[in-house]
């Protein structure tokens, strides 16, 4: 191989004109991506570019997606260590390539050896403005934002990085179609009020006002996971929380048991199939608490509350609540909106929505926030 | 990271369920994959994988593609080095996953020192006997063949790897399609008689014999890419034959010249803008001889000349010429068919065919070659 | 021509194995049809059938759909008069064809002279038993659910029976794809409370008791349309409404006045742009009291208000009403589903939903009565 | 039922603005429609419009179909007798319709009894001028080209006039995609040399020169089937052949006995499976033949054979009579274009291309020919 000389290598810090995607630290020395969809985006001119990343891991690596020019080109795990990875090589020096790193996994909550981070690139050209995109997006919520299952035959059924997709994501999909900016705030398994198996800490909202309050660790608080997060500084035109599916199966999960104070936690159903109307309660309190919380740090934004990629069993309770809580604060940009169900012919791995299910829910709900946006 | 401690490594020769695709030269220490589509595949039982490369290149880098139960969940390019490559991790032992680690780049004629080997695997588990294909196809062509374009934005023009796919490929596709093993010899640019350009020298049926004729260099020599190719190993059921558009984009393109000899070389147009009838007589020559060529090698094989997915401008001279050998052979398994034109729905990268082309591609040739499987 | 002498004419009533879809009064001598999609069904095995119909209006003419196995083969207009219709001739006389004469516009509430007509068929072979289907459902509905504007070039904008479908209907989609028999009970410009121009006479609820009570004038109550309907005889397993798209229209409609009595209405909107809260309070006590009735004629019946076919903006109303009628109620066998809206692409006649959104809406349908009937 | 007493009658031959399709006669009163998708066109600015037709026949009755603003809203059987059919009703006297009444059936070879006729419409408003289409296309064919099967269930095996259409027929499809004006000539069974029966007179080529020579009786001479065709007055851009389906049939039925002569017909394979030699000459020179009448009578029309929809046996005969032909006569307006084949999802009734197949082919062969008129 002939070494490309004329290479230099930039810290992401001494670059001019770097996109930094997805909620972070702010440090660029390195720079930490945690959630699924984070990225750093750059229009290079010139002929090649590599990435500097450091990962580690003790249970779920990550991955990364390539995209150039609007199009997913790589996808791969990122192995543990600090090495480069090459973007692009032998293009024509005199035009520019639109590129994104994209963090295609989410944040693991279940692992705090899991980082990854972006120190430096080397790259033969010049980095040239980005164009800011048309509107600012937030997309709250499990598994299915998480991607996962996108990718993959139907048959797997390991809980690993691999079925994980920032890419065939609705949330990525419809950000596309409507030329905006997002971020991801997502969590397998994770709701409104507890996780699928009862666990009361499952849920997003406890950590929404962190960088990103889910991980543990003390790694992760050296990386800055458990600041506040500046919200100021980026204030999306819509939220979108699609929480609820795991809340739902709580009531069909077997109760989860606190081990530190021995407390049983459960989401009863009565003995007719109907859910019990105290713990419905309990999640239609947990999403007016929610709404609050999302309220105070997106002022103007609005907010869709997003449901029915895997059925729409709760969706009288999630009305009910946004209801309530329209009412009770005065909020008038909130608003509920039913997604497609997955079926047969569009199902992923691991029983979840697959590219074509994501495709359609994207479609639907990319058409639902132009009626809003154009308002 | 914890090292995972019951991984072993296996040289490719110490596998037995080992099934490596693609015209090779029988050698395993290492196993170099020459064209695009060759891969190693393995049923593995176990929960970890890896795949030691040994890469190199002057200009042009390969690429992988890998194939978990028949989806393709990464795409990487391969740098220069000899280093390991994880394929899963984190998986369930006690569940088989079938592998393929794809070669997604034709062979590159144009640089000597382009050279992609696999040398070993790392293991935790047991590779379990790999089901047999009903039928064999082999495809042979041009940058249609090779994928060229069908990944990447429409406005991509560079001439590099990142733009060529085996997967999103209609060879690849349609032998997906009937369950059958393939193999693709193919080059950008090249055609039955001449290049797009005029070389004489840039067609298939001159290399056809060897293991990977095409190639140059003394690396690629010492390779085995010169050595005859064993036909007896691997006869298809079926053979594709996808050439002419470069044949037809030679009578539009400038004249070639022999630096060496100084003779220049042209297929001419007449002044009213017909084909040169000389010219067209020697292309459809080179059909008859590749026809006679192919026979040899592929006794009992039904040969598809196919074409039309970018055009059909020269489709009367390809059934004239397979008209003139099966007559003058008495050759009755020859057949011609059209595929489906490339339309500005389906175009991809760098003018070329895109994913949606190859897909529709497949669909007609998959049908089509039903009808003979069953007959 | 050359008469068919073995032609033979049977008086409905004569016909043993006849099927009539739809409310009827159960007169067979003549019958009348009223609703769209009503109709009878004869399964002949013979060469040729006439069917003799008798028509009038003072304004819109009734059209009918001739289904043979399944597919509309014939759509036409009916002039007024008593005649014969033949539904076909020359076919195989030992083969059984399954025939539909499909009523194809909604009963007309503003044309008191329009009446629709069978008295007899002619036909030269045997009527053989119907196949039972293995549901019943009844949908209830305004113009989207009597198929307004499901055909016809997009630029249409009379109001006119040519535009309507109960053939590009979802009903008649949705009742095919679940093997259903289907009634639909339907007006256009219709609500729950009043209709599009807030005239409190134009909800469905009001005559929803009768054989067919939205009809007017001397001629439909002699011909029964304003009797008692026999609900015993046909009891559904689903009933969807489809109500709400009118009703929200009010909100933006200028009032109307009631000539009689000399009193407005008007559905009002607050001037920062919401609903006013008693109006809307009206329109969900509306909603509580059509499930009340319904609930007294469908004892059995899983009840789902659809909406979203034309716009979600009162959906969050329509799921307080239901909520607030299942808990006073404790009727668990209640349910609220959105349909897919209607883009550009999906669009018909009249700003109405064309025959794609109608697909559309009838598949994710299809797909959540599915789910309903499983359990 | 009130009267339109503004409806006045007029002949067609009074009616400045009419467009028939369709190669006719000449004649206006009245006129007579042989071919199917022959057609009146009318833009008709008034509410009310009606046309009178005299329609018999002793075995196959004519349908037509109703089309207006490009949309079939209506399609019916026609039974014997002279009497009115309403186009429409009841519509906005200020706009424009645009309006097709086209015979949906092909000419019935036999059925001498069979014919159709427009003698007059009714109207209350004025016939605007008719913008004249960009190009002008000719199909021949068979039952392809006649739409047999496009319409009906695949279980359907009747040979009647119910399972033919003109609307659901990739010449009408690819007619509107390119805004031309068009013409079918076709029969259900014919081929270039026989029928697929071997019917040595079930051949197009030997009736082309007359109006609607395939025609028989004393009835469609005095209608002037027989007449010249007068070639002048219509000269297409492009001219379609679908043709060598049913001559390849012949290959594989039984002989046809000629009763008056006493000879046989057949077409013969040989006992290895392939097409006897000396009959394939037959049929490539009765392709040759035809391509000769062709151009007299079109002198400036690109030539297209076409073939595909049911196989492509015998495309290379095809290719060859054609390629002969271009060669001795000098033409290179003709050339040959295959067409996709029909597949178990777009199979329609009676075995023939279904809806599904007519929109692909019609898709594909839109784009060839847009290239061809580009040149």
């Amino acid at each position: 191989m002939k070494e490309n000389e004329r290479l230099k290598t930039y810290k992401l810090s001494e670059i001019d004109n770097l996109k930094v995607h997805g909620r972070t630290t702010g440090r660029l020395s390195p720079l930490t991506l945690f959630w699924t969809g984070s990225a750093v985006e750059l229009n290079a001119k010139g002929s090649e570019l590599w990435v500097e990343v450091e990962v580690d891991y003790d249970i779920y690596e990550p991955w990364i997606s390539i995209v150039i020019d609007s199009v997913a080109v790589s996808r791969q795990m990122l192995t543990s260590g600090r090495y480069w990875v090459c973007v692009f090589r032998g293009m024509n020096e005199n035009t520019t390539k639109n590129v994104r790193i994209v963090k295609d996994v989410q944040a693991m909550n279940g692992d705090p050896g899991c980082s990854m981070q972006i120190h430096a690139v080397k790259f033969d050209g010049k980095f040239l403005p980005i164009q800011k995109r048309s509107y600012k997006i937030e997309f709250i919520g499990d598994s299915i934002t998480s991607g996962e299952g996108a990718i993959g035959a139907k048959a797997e059924e390991d809980w690993i990085p691999m079925w994980f997709s920032a890419i065939n994501n609705y949330g990525t999909m419809t950000a596309e179609a409507l030329n905006a900016e997002y971020r991801i705030i997502s969590q397998s398994g994770w709701g409104v009020l507890t996780s699928w198996d009862n666990n009361p800490h499952g849920n997003i909202p406890e950590y929404y006002d962190k960088v990103c309050g889910l991980l543990t660790g003390k790694k992760n608080e050296a990386l800055g996971a458990f600041k506040e997060n500046d919200f100021a500084s980026w204030q999306p035109d819509i939220v979108v929380v699609n929480l609820g599916t795991n809340d739902c199966g709580a009531f069909t999960s077997p109760e989860w048991k606190d081990e530190t104070t021995g407390e049983n936690h459960k989401q009863r159903m009565n003995e007719d199939g109907t859910y019990n109307e105290d713990d419905l309660k309990a999640f239609e309190n947990a999403i007016q608490s929610f709404l609050i919380k999302l309220r105070k740090y997106n002022k103007n934004a609005h907010i869709i509350w997003v449901y029915g990629m895997l059925g729409v069993s709760i969706m009288p309770s999630i009305y009910r609540a946004v209801d309530a809580y329209m009412k009770k604060i005065g909020d008038k940009k909130v608003s509920v909106f039913q997604l497609p169900n997955t079926t047969d012919e569009t199902i992923g791995a691991r029983s979840h929505p697959g590219v074509l299910a994501h495709k359609k829910a994207a479609k639907e709900l990319t058409g639902y926030i132009k009626e809003i946006l154009a308002n």
